[in-house]
């Protein structure tokens, strides 16, 4: 079980949603990593971009307005703060392989993984956004299969960097007057496509030595990239169908890269809402619809696909609306939304702003909610879930208490921590039993 | 007052150094930050390299074999671990600006600065060993004059970022559905010799808007740069008569900035061995020089100076040292030497690792330090030391019990820390009752 930071655009309007500053607030953070390790969480999960979204109305003004995913700040100064609350919890840190030189970054990453005593996962990006590119000086978005070819040579770089020193490397021999054995410390020197360095690193090997490698990307060459590179893949798919053809195809692709494909972890995201009874489960999804800005969760589902909703009138009845990638997304909503009614595009933007971005929602008492949960990991083969929480910090205490108490006596959920890092973390978690 | 980590190659054999890994372990740094908000100091140092020194003997051995600022992790790690233990210490972070977009790096600064509410500082570095160009994928060092230049158009494309948000920008007004006021926000377009952008910050104002500037720059592009930018300067000149020069130098260059040169900070590095007794206080000075690594020394100033002092014979009468480089490094070691007997290279290269790095020694009991470092200011005009630990922690603990109360005494240092920012902190601080 993973968690990442609300992606429900107005949720800081609900009642029960902690104060409007928090992000930027360590308190915060010290107060909410501890619900996750009670829960006996794998990790926490911290997303990023880099820019606003702006294809809405052609600006970032919508994005501004409703604060879609906006502002966002550096999500890597978050991890000595959670790593100093919490003793297990891994802490997933989102980072771009966009743009700067690895040579610093992987520096940074083995930092973090001895600060937080080997409990850091990298999730690699490519960044998708224009504006991102726009604000680093780019002309314009690189296509992906350029971004994935440069991202694939990032990681290589990182991997010579925490591997260029052999284990044994310190010995602080006090009668040699010697600290570290040069000979056990190798020069890294590449010539590639996208980067060339001669240099040394300048970080002993870290518990984990290379940070666990997470992925999320959807696309084909995001996809070969996971297969090729991650131990533990997110998905966003819309329900239990679509998760299990992306499981499948990611373990499949693994393969074919010779690796075993029951040690790559996968997780869905999704949302839960849960209360002790069904009634009252549903009184707060209906708090939540009432919360949720349309026009926020239009300027987000612009900015994923990369077309100006606002040309559309929301009150189109859905079977009239065509356009290649509008239909998709709309499709994509459609198989997300259940029982719930969508018959304009209004309500389909409503309802991809209630389901953090058309993932699963699942909605009831703790019984029901466990029942759909050990459902959705047997029907797809997936290892667990990455829960999209709803108000902070309550609606993550709500799961730890209600949920995870019954996912623990169906045997779905560890009861305690093992002894080690973040990797023998997720290599023990698995809610198939795999 | 101000505190930076231990430059003092060798003093990891000295009995009274805790530990080999301590540089990589949180609670090291739990455990010392508190000592020096006890002291009341300004603000904690992290310097920074990004690549091991490499001119002695052509290699980077020497700096690796004798841990000469080797290994050196991101210190932005350390930032959120040493706000959470105090509330008033600042924290200096060192970032180069020779490499990455500035794009990136101001919301890292502006999101550290909200996470420590208000207490970073950016030491401005533009890098100046050719190792850390060759390992960032460039050729060569580039030159001191462009490397300032970029650093100029580096932080002033930064402050246009951190100034882009008005202050009132964030309105939560729940029932206009408005979390932020797109008016208030602006994009930051830039076309400049070195970076473009076009873009908006993700991040609202943080406590200091920007952070404090810091510069240690000695070049004459370095001090120009200070006196243009720069709130604090760090100076590591070797004697009273040198530092006075140099603090008048970078007023000077202020007020031609049209600055206010009183308002600049000046601190200057000093080393201070302390004990009850003058005997005891002298007795840790010889251990030290008993600990230091000749060679150690050498990789060092070879990387300071950029001349593979392992081409010397170290038993080499000072007289008849000459080439220009090297007796220039030479005098400045003998400036700060004292009555230190300097009579061959091998002396020089001693009391360059026990002076770490040629700047002045304090030996004594309480009084006489008290009385060397009420000198050192009021016959300089400088604001204060930066304190160049030995063994750590409990160097600096010996400095806050048994100095830093006759400093109070006698009106050099605050007794308690005003409110405010670190900024505050800053300009209500002058051991010359400036």
């Amino acid at each position: 079980m993973h968690s990442e930071p609300p992606l429900m655009p107005g949720v800081w309007k609900h009642p029960r949603h902690r104060g409007k500053w928090e992000f930027a607030n360590p308190e915060s953070w010290e107060r909410l990593a501890p619900i996750l390790e009670r829960g006996r969480f794998d990790a926490l999960f911290l997303a990023d971009i880099l820019a606003p979204y702006d294809q809405y109305e052609g600006s970032a003004n919508a994005a501004i307005r409703y604060g879609v995913q906006f502002p966002v700040h550096d999500p890597s100064v978050l991890v000595p703060i959670v790593a100093r609350v919490t003793r297990h919890l891994g802490i997933g840190l989102t980072v771009s392989t966009s743009f700067d030189h690895p040579y610093q970054m992987a520096r940074r990453l083995s930092s973090l993984d001895h600060i937080t005593g080997g409990r850091l996962a990298w999730n690699v990006v490519t960044s998708f956004q224009s504006s991102a590119f726009q604000a680093m000086g780019e002309e314009a978005l690189v296509p992906a299969n350029e971004r994935y070819e440069r991202a694939n040579e990032y990681v290589e770089l990182c991997y010579k960097l925490w591997d260029s020193w052999e284990p044994d490397a310190v010995i602080t021999d006090q009668g040699r007057d010697t600290y570290i054995d040069p000979a056990r410390v190798q020069v890294v020197e590449h010539a590639g496509k996208f980067f060339r360095m001669k240099g040394t690193s300048m970080v002993a090997p870290s518990p984990q030595r290379r940070p666990v490698i997470w992925q999320a990307g959807s696309s084909a060459p995001g996809r070969d990239f996971a297969a090729k590179h991650a131990e533990a893949v997110f998905c966003h798919q819309a329900n239990i169908q679509s998760i299990g053809e992306y499981a499948k195809d990611v373990r499949d692709r693994a393969a074919d890269h010779g690796r075993n494909p029951e040690r790559l972890r996968i997780f869905n995201a999704c949302e839960v809402i849960v209360a002790a009874t069904t009634r009252e489960a549903e009184e707060v999804r209906e708090s939540l619809a009432a919360h949720v800005s349309v026009e926020g969760a239009l300027a987000l589902l612009s900015g994923h696909i990369g077309f100006d909703l606002a040309q559309l009138d929301l009150d189109t009845p859905i079977a009239e609306v065509d356009g290649t990638g509008v239909r998709a997304a709309l499709d994509r909503i459609l198989d997300a939304s259940q029982d719930f009614k969508v018959r304009t595009w209004r309500d389909a933007a409503q309802w991809y702003a209630l389901s953090s971005g058309a993932g699963p929602v699942i909605v009831g008492n703790p019984t029901e909610v466990t029942d759909q949960i050990e459902a959705l990991v047997d029907e797809t083969g997936i290892d667990g879930l990455m829960l999209s929480p709803t108000y902070l910090p309550e609606s993550l205490a709500e799961f730890v208490d209600l949920v995870v108490p019954e996912l623990q006596r169906r045997g779905r959920a560890r009861l305690e921590y093992g002894a080690g890092t973040l990797r023998d973390t997720l290599l023990e978690s698995s809610a198939s039993g795999r």
